[in-house]
């Protein structure tokens, strides 16, 4: 009876240490998960969960105002008058109407022509990507072109691979029935076929003549936005990509263009003229009323 | 003795759910902050340690390939020949010259002016952006254009009540010894003086006809893009604005202009014709050896 007074307690003890180990272990997948930026399901899609922040939000809280050029760099620098062309409002609304139907035709393409492409247009369409505006002037882009068939090939085996990896894991068995109905799939013929193929780097974060780590804000947006100048340009001189975010091969594609560890691969853009047995999906856009709202 | 020997397991029960207890807690703290986005120091800056993943690389691991019409949604879409116009090598270059040199006038303007601007202009600006490319074509851009002075007045006090949080909490007494050197501060009059306020919000998810949620891959960087295209277009017709992302009040504003919860706020671009007296920091850009690598 002696002993059984003394063992009850300690049996309560383990009792209680396995219900708090129960209750602990969900916590704890949870937060190394999220650490460790592999969480599965809801929590690392951002966009599932309307509570989740993502890193836009959560980077916002770092800034320094969410005024992309109000950084103390730019305290110093002169102010110069700004007076650009103004066009009467008959002009306006012509010049909007014409951009407007010349970005309409864009459409992401891959069948892409082989035939060669005057680097200087490319090198003007991405000096037009680089004038776009980024946190705090601190232009966090680089834009690497591919044009040796080698590197391209190169390339071309390491998104595949990674894309083979994609597709398989995904789809599984069903993958292997419904091959036959896609028209797509992790063969990326075009990596190998146009002219060029520029990668698009955006920087995490600067180096200061004094070795330190130079925050760029909002690079990912900043990166994006440019992009899309680029597309905007790309379109304006009759040339095709399809916009593509090969994020899986991001490492190996950066070990094998040897750019620097604070560079990270947002977007492969595939660049030349369209085959001329290019096809595209039928597909339709919003209309301008399921886009915008007046108030 | 036989009441303490029953007594004895019960005190031992209360301890160990103490224990419990205080070894919870810090999980649930930090699992409570990343949820919620508010987590400090080197969790909240992606930028800042290359070795961990930001968003865009976490939700590469959930898509279903990297290219971004390679959707399940598109396989059974027709496909439709594609064959844009075709310009001489001449004329490319002296279009991409030209283009660049329209986007490279383009600044960051905070002094706008009252003066109204057509909708007619703003609509066609604003339908050019919905021209984008988005992942698996979700389209997932909502852009609310306020002209309403009350509203816009709403918008501008509560973004300037967070950005003198913002500006307070980062300068603390040496904000107030340096306030006179500073061009800007959290005062954002362009916000009821500029005709138009664009706010971007991105579609985190979308509803399908079943009401469950339909996932939007990329749809930040699809919204940033567009936003990069939305510039382009303002710019062709010569309107200005200020690239900003005032994300701290992003609920606020959501809430004040009664967008859905699937919405966040990315972008807040004020719009209009850049006042007479207008003046931009005398900023330059990058030269294009120092953003191109050509291999």
């Amino acid at each position: 009876m002696a002993v059984l007074s003394v063992l009850t307690p300690a049996l309560v003890a383990v009792l209680c240490l396995v219900v708090g180990f129960m209750l602990l272990r969900p916590w704890e997948r949870k937060t190394t998960g999220a650490s460790e930026g592999k969480v599965s399901n809801t929590e690392s899609r951002p966009w599932v969960d309307q509570d989740l922040q993502d890193s836009s939000e959560i980077s916002a809280k770092e800034t320094e105002g969410d005024d992309w050029a109000d950084s103390c760099e730019e305290e110093d620098v002169a102010h110069v008058p700004y007076s650009p062309e103004r066009y009467s409002e008959e002009t306006m609304l012509k010049k909007s109407k014409d951009f407007y139907s010349l970005m309409n035709q864009r459409r992401s393409v891959r069948f892409i022509s082989p035939e060669p492409v005057p680097r200087e247009v490319i090198d003007q369409v991405i000096h037009t990507a680089g004038t776009g505006p980024s946190g705090a002037h601190t232009e966090p882009w680089t834009f690497v072109v591919v044009s040796d068939p080698e590197v391209k090939h190169q390339i071309r085996l390491t998104v595949e691979e990674e894309e083979e990896m994609n597709y398989r894991q995904r789809m599984g068995d069903k993958w292997v029935q419904d091959l036959s109905k896609f028209r797509t799939n992790w063969m990326k013929e075009y990596l190998d076929v146009a002219p060029y193929l520029i990668l698009i780097f955006k920087q995490t974060y600067g180096i200061l003549p004094n070795s330190k780590k130079k925050t760029h804000y909002y690079n990912e947006i900043s990166v994006s936005i440019s992009c899309g100048i680029l597309l905007a340009a790309l379109q304006n001189v009759g040339l095709v990509t399809v916009t593509s975010t090969p994020l899986n091969c991001g490492p190996r594609l950066r070990l094998l263009l040897k750019r620097p560890v604070n560079e990270k691969l947002l977007m492969l853009l595939p660049v030349g003229y369209p085959a001329s047995d290019a096809t595209v999906p039928d597909l339709k856009r919003k209309a301008l009323q399921d886009i915008v709202v007046h108030i």
